[in-house]
C-alpha cells in the first residue's frame, strides 16, 4: 500500500506494440483506433487492467489518450503532462496539446481523405462521441463501434479488479441507503423517469453505503446500477465482491451479474435518464430513444455532504492534521542537504499510519522540492528524486483515506533561507487563499463566479497560475469529486454542506513551486450587524489545521485583517492539535503558530 | 430634446383597450396574444409607433410583456419595476414576476385545457419562441403567428419614425464602411456562409457608418441589412431617410424599400447566417432550412473600438465631464432643501448644451434623493418630484450622445452631512469600483469571471445589489450595448477596445441609494517587473474624470493602495477637466480633489 518511486516510463516498449495495434486494424479496416486513459467508470485512476494508455505508449498521466493511425500516433496530453510526456514515450508517438487542439481537428487534418476510426463503445462517454462526430461533420471520418484491440493485444493484461467491497456504516454515512434510494426516486418520479443508469462507482458506493478497494487510493466497489422509480436497485458487480454486504443491501437492492447488465438495459422501460457526461456509447445504444439527458441523480445529493458526514470530515482533519505537524517538525529538525523527496514522502505515510485508522492514502504524494516544486502534478521516482537544498521551497501536496472522511492538504516549506522573491509570491498566493477563506458571498453562484478573489492578488503582481482554485473532495470516496468545483469551468452553484480545496499557488518554471491547500466546507453564513437582512448569503468553515510556513511570508504585504485571519488560524491550529503531539511536535508547532 | 417629467401612466386607460383586445382576440379564434415592449429591432429604447406595451397597460418600463387572455391578462416585469407597475397599471392588470415565473410556465397554468396564442412574428425573436415552445410542449398550448392586433385597434397610432440618416465621419468612425464590410465578408467566407443578417440597428449603423434619429436617445437609423459574402450590403430602409448618405454608401450598398425585405429573403441564396438572439421569427421563417445560426457578424467588431473611436470617447468624457463638474459646483452650492430633482435634472441637462457638441442625453437622466435613490431605474416625474434634503443621498446617473462617444455617469452626492451607515456603505461601493479599476486579468475571461472583484467589499459586509457590474457602451451609439457585460450572465471574453461602465452600488429601501459609476475600456497590460514574462493580461484604462464626493468616504476604511488610487484619479481629474471650468467649478474643483 506504501507509494512507489518506481520509474514506470519504459518508452521502448511502445514501438512493438503500436505496430501489432496497426496490423489487427488493418485486419479490421480501420484508419485508426482511439486508446483513452478512462475504463468504463471514468474514474481518474484506473486499474491495472485498464491502463490501457500506459500499456501502448508508456505515458502514466492521469488524463489523454492516443490516437492510433497507420502512418501516425498522436499522444492527447493537457498542459499539465507536456513535459512529462516527452519523456516517457518513444518518439514514434506524436505529443498533441490537448485540448487547444481537438480530436476532431487533429484527425481532419490527419486523414484529409476521410477515414474509419475504431473505438471501444465501454471506453468512451456519449458526450465525447457526440463532440467528435459534430467536429468530423462532412469530413469523410467516421467513428465505429468495434472490440478493444489492446485487450485483444495486450497478452499478460491483469485481469479487471475484483476487491470485496464493505459495509459503510451508518455513523459516517448519515443516511441510510435506504432513505437515499427513496429520496433519489421520488425525484425520478417528479420527472417523469422510469429510471436512471449510475455507472460512476463513486455515486453507486454512495447511494448503496458500501465502499470497495477495485482501485487505488480510492475506496470504490467498481459496477454499474440502475435506480428504479420506485426506489428499488438492480446492481450489476461481480457476486464475489459483495459476499459480506449482502444482508446490508437487503431486499430492495438486487444484485446481478455484471455481463447481464446490456440484456437487462435491453428490457427496461423508459424513459431512463443517463448522464452524457459519465455513461459510456454502449448503454446509450442500447437504451435507444428510451434515454432521456440528464445528470447523474447522486451528483448533487453526494456532493452536499450531511451533518455525519462533515463531522466525520472534520475528525479526520484533525487526525490527518497531527500527522501532517509530525512530519513537519521531523522535517524542521534536519539540515538542509540532508534528505531527499522519497525520505519525505515515506516519512510523512508513516507518520500517516502511526494511526491505525489510516485507510489508504488518498493519492500519490506530490513532494517536489526546489524546481521540482514547479512541476504541479509532479510524481517522484528514483530517477528524479532531489535534495532538499539549502533556500529551496518544497511543496508538499498529500492526503490521507479514512472512513470518517477523506483529507487533501498542501503546505509550502521553506528549506533553509527562502529567497525574497519566492517568499513575495508565497505571500500573494497566502493573500489569496485567505481571501477565499474569508469570503461570504449571496446563494446562487457558482465556482467560477468566485474563483477570481483567490487569484487577485497574484494578478496584481502580473502573477498567475494554471489550475482551477478548487475542487470537490470525496466523503471516504475520491479525492477528486464533482460537480462542485472553484474553477472557470464550474457553472454548477455552491450549496450549503459541499466540500471543496482552496488552492492557489505560483510556478516558476526551473526555480521554485509555491502551493498552500485547505479544504473548505459551504455552510450558511451568520447574518452581520447592518447586513441586508434578506439576502441569504454562504461562507466557508476551514476543515484542515496545520500552520503555514511563517518563514516565507513577507508580514509586511498583508492587511490587518489578512494578519488578523492568520494568527487566529494558527491558534485554531495550536487548540486544536497540540493534544495529539509527540512532545517534540508540540514544541514545534508552538512556535510555528506563533503571532506574526 | 430635453427630458420630460410628465406622468405617462395612465392606468384608467388600460381597460376599454384591453376590452377591444379581447374582442379581436375572439374573432381570430384566439385564447390569448402576446404584446411585448420590443420592436422589431429588439432595442432598449423604441419609437413612439411601437410602445404598443405602454398603451395597452400603462407600463412604461424598459422591458417586459402583456400576455392578455381572455379572463387574466399577465404584465411580465423584471425586478427593477415591481413597485412601478403597481402605480402604472389598472387592477385588471396582473403583474408577473418575471423571469421567475417563465411565460410557458404561467400559460400552462392558466390554460390548463390548451388554447391558441396569437404573437407578431416581426416583434419575438427566434430564441423566444424556441423557448416558448419548448416549455408548452405536450401542454396543448399551441404559438400562432397573426397581424399584430394591437396596430389593429389603436386608432390614433403614430407612424413609424422616418428621420434623416447622417453620415458618421470617417474620423470618428476610424475605418471606412467598405473596409469593415470587406473585414466581415472575409469572416463569412471562411464560415461557408453566403450571407448574414442584420436587424440591429446599432449593427447596421456601425457597419455602414451612419447615424440617424429614429428612436430618442438613441442615434441609429432603424432597418434591415443582408451582408453578402463578398463584401456587399443591400440595405432595406426607406429612401426618403436616405438622401443625404447615398453617395457616401456607393455603389455597394443598394438601397431597397422596406416593403421588399420578405421577398428579398425569399430569393436569397442560403446559408444564411442568423442571430437566434436578435432576429425576428419572420425572418427565420422566410429563410427556411437556408438559415444557419450565429452571431450577428457586427457584434464583437463593434464591441472592440479601434483608436479613432477610444480616442473619440476619451474626448467625450472630457466635455462631458467638465459639464457634469459644472453641475456639481453649482450642486453644492445650494442649500440643502432647496432644490427637487428636476431641477437638478434640468439643470444637468443645461450644461450639457453649454457645449455645442451635445447631440441627445444618452438615457433620461436618474435623479433619486433620500429614498427615491434607492430606486434602481427611478425617473422623476412632476408627482414624484421630491426635495433634496439635509441628510439624503442623491444618485445622479446620466450620459451624453456626442459625435465621437457616448458618454454614461454616476455620481452620489451627499447633501449636507450624510448618516454614518450611507457613509460605509458607500465606502465600500467605492472600493469595488476602485477594485475594478485597479484589476489586471489574464486574456480570456469574460465579464462573469471578474464581475465578484467589484462586490467583495460587500460581501464582507452582508450585502450587496441587484443589477450587474456594468455593461457594454457604443461608440456614438446605444448606451447599453452587447455582447461585452461585467455580469454574471456574461460569457464573452473580454478584449482590447471594449469600453463598459463599472458601477457598484447599494440600495436601502426606504432609505437611500448608492451608485458609483466610470466608463472604462480594457487595453493590454503592461509588463510588470517580476511578473510572469509569457502571460498576456489585460487592464483598464478609466476614460470618466469628475470628481468622487470625499464627504461620502470614510477614509480610515480605505487600505493605502485604495486612497493612492483615489488621489491619484482625483489629480487627473483637475489636470484635465479644470481648464474647461467656469471659474467657480475651477475653485469647487480644487476643493473636491484635494487628497484623501
Amino acid at each position: 500500500m506504501f507509494q512507489s518511486f518506481d520509474v514506470t516510463a519504459r518508452p521502448d516498449q511502445g514501438p512493438p506494440r503500436l505496430a501489432m495495434l496497426r496490423s489487427h486494424m488493418t485486419a479490421e479496416g480501420l484508419s485508426g483506433f482511439l486508446v483513452p486513459r478512462a475504463d468504463a467508470h471514468q474514474g481518474e485512476y484506473v486499474a491495472a487492467h485498464d491502463e490501457r494508455l500506459a500499456w501502448l505508449t508508456g505515458f502514466t498521466g492521469s488524463a489523454g489518450f492516443c490516437a492510433a493511425l497507420q502512418t501516425v500516433a498522436g499522444v492527447f496530453i493537457d498542459g499539465r503532462y507536456r513535459t512529462q510526456v516527452k519523456t516517457q514515450v518513444a518518439p514514434l508517438f506524436t505529443p498533441v496539446p490537448w485540448p487547444e487542439k481537438s480530436l476532431g481537428t487533429w484527425l481532419k487534418e490527419q486523414l484529409p481523405e476521410g477515414g474509419l476510426i475504431g473505438f471501444d463503445p465501454w471506453l468512451h462517454t456519449v458526450g465525447q462521441l457526440e463532440t467528435l462526430r459534430g467536429e468530423l461533420d462532412g469530413s469523410g471520418i467516421e467513428m465505429r463501434a468495434t472490440a478493444n484491440l489492446i485487450d485483444r493485444i495486450w497478452s499478460d493484461q491483469p485481469a479487471p479488479p475484483m476487491a470485496i467491497a464493505r459495509i459503510h456504516p451508518l455513523e459516517f454515512a448519515g443516511e441510510s441507503h435506504g432513505a437515499k434510494r427513496a429520496r433519489l426516486a421520488a425525484e425520478l418520479a417528479a420527472a417523469g423517469q422510469n429510471a436512471a443508469i449510475i455507472t460512476l462507482p463513486d455515486s453507486l458506493c454512495w447511494l448503496l453505503n458500501i465502499r470497495g478497494s477495485d482501485i487505488p487510493r480510492n475506496p470504490i466497489a467498481q459496477g454499474f446500477a440502475v435506480l428504479h422509480q420506485d426506489g428499488t436497485v438492480d446492481l450489476f458487480m461481480a457476486a464475489k465482491k459483495l459476499v459480506e454486504v449482502g444482508d446490508h443491501l437487503g431486499a430492495e437492492v438486487t444484485c446481478r451479474a455484471p455481463e447481464s447488465f446490456l440484456d437487462f438495459l435491453g428490457n427496461l422501460q423508459g424513459p431512463v435518464r443517463i448522464d452524457k457526461a459519465t455513461v459510456p456509447v454502449i448503454v446509450a445504444e442500447h437504451l435507444g430513444d428510451r434515454a432521456v439527458w440528464g445528470s447523474d441523480p447522486c451528483a448533487l445529493p453526494k456532493a452536499r455532504k450531511n451533518d455525519a458526514e462533515i463531522a466525520g470530515a472534520a475528525a479526520a482533519h484533525l487526525r490527518d492534521g497531527a500527522a501532517v505537524v509530525e512530519l513537519l517538525a521531523w522535517l524542521d529538525a534536519q539540515a538542509p542537504g540532508s534528505l531527499t523527496e522519497t525520505q519525505v514522502v515515506g516519512k510523512l505515510e508513516t507518520c500517516r499510519r502511526q494511526d491505525n485508522a489510516l485507510r489508504d492514502i488518498s493519492f500519490e504524494t506530490i513532494a517536489g522540492t526546489g524546481p521540482n516544486g514547479a512541476i504541479m502534478h509532479y510524481r517522484v521516482t528514483t530517477e528524479t528524486d532531489s535534495r532538499l537544498e539549502e533556500g529551496h521551497l518544497l511543496v508538499l501536496d498529500s492526503g490521507g483515506q479514512y472512513l470518517d472522511g477523506t483529507t487533501d492538504i498542501t503546505r509550502t516549506i521553506a528549506i533553509g533561507i527562502p529567497p525574497r522573491e519566492a517568499a513575495q509570491a508565497f505571500t500573494r498566493v497566502l493573500q489569496g487563499m485567505i481571501a477565499m477563506s474569508r469570503l461570504r458571498w449571496p446563494v446562487g453562484l457558482a465556482g467560477r463566479d468566485i474563483e477570481a478573489i483567490g487569484r487577485l492578488p497574484l494578478w496584481l503582481a502580473g502573477q498567475d497560475f494554471d489550475h482551477g482554485l478548487g475542487h470537490g473532495v470525496g466523503a471516504y470516496l475520491s479525492v477528486h469529486e464533482g460537480p462542485q468545483r472553484l474553477s472557470r469551468i464550474s457553472h454548477v452553484p455552491l450549496e450549503p454542506g459541499m466540500i471543496l480545496s482552496n488552492e492557489p499557488g505560483y510556478y516558476r518554471e526551473g526555480a521554485f513551486g509555491i502551493r498552500i491547500e485547505n479544504l473548505i466546507v459551504v455552510e450558511e453564513a451568520k447574518a452581520l450587524p447592518g447586513g441586508d437582512a434578506e439576502r441569504a448569503m454562504l461562507s466557508w468553515r476551514t476543515l484542515t489545521f496545520v500552520p503555514i510556513d511563517r518563514r516565507l511570508i513577507v508580514a509586511e504585504m498583508l492587511s490587518a485583517a489578512e494578519i488578523d485571519w492568520l494568527d487566529t488560524y494558527h491558534r485554531e491550529v495550536r487548540e486544536k492539535i497540540a493534544p495529539r503531539l509527540s512532545p517534540a511536535a508540540k514544541t514545534w508547532l508552538d512556535a510555528a503558530t506563533a503571532p506574526i
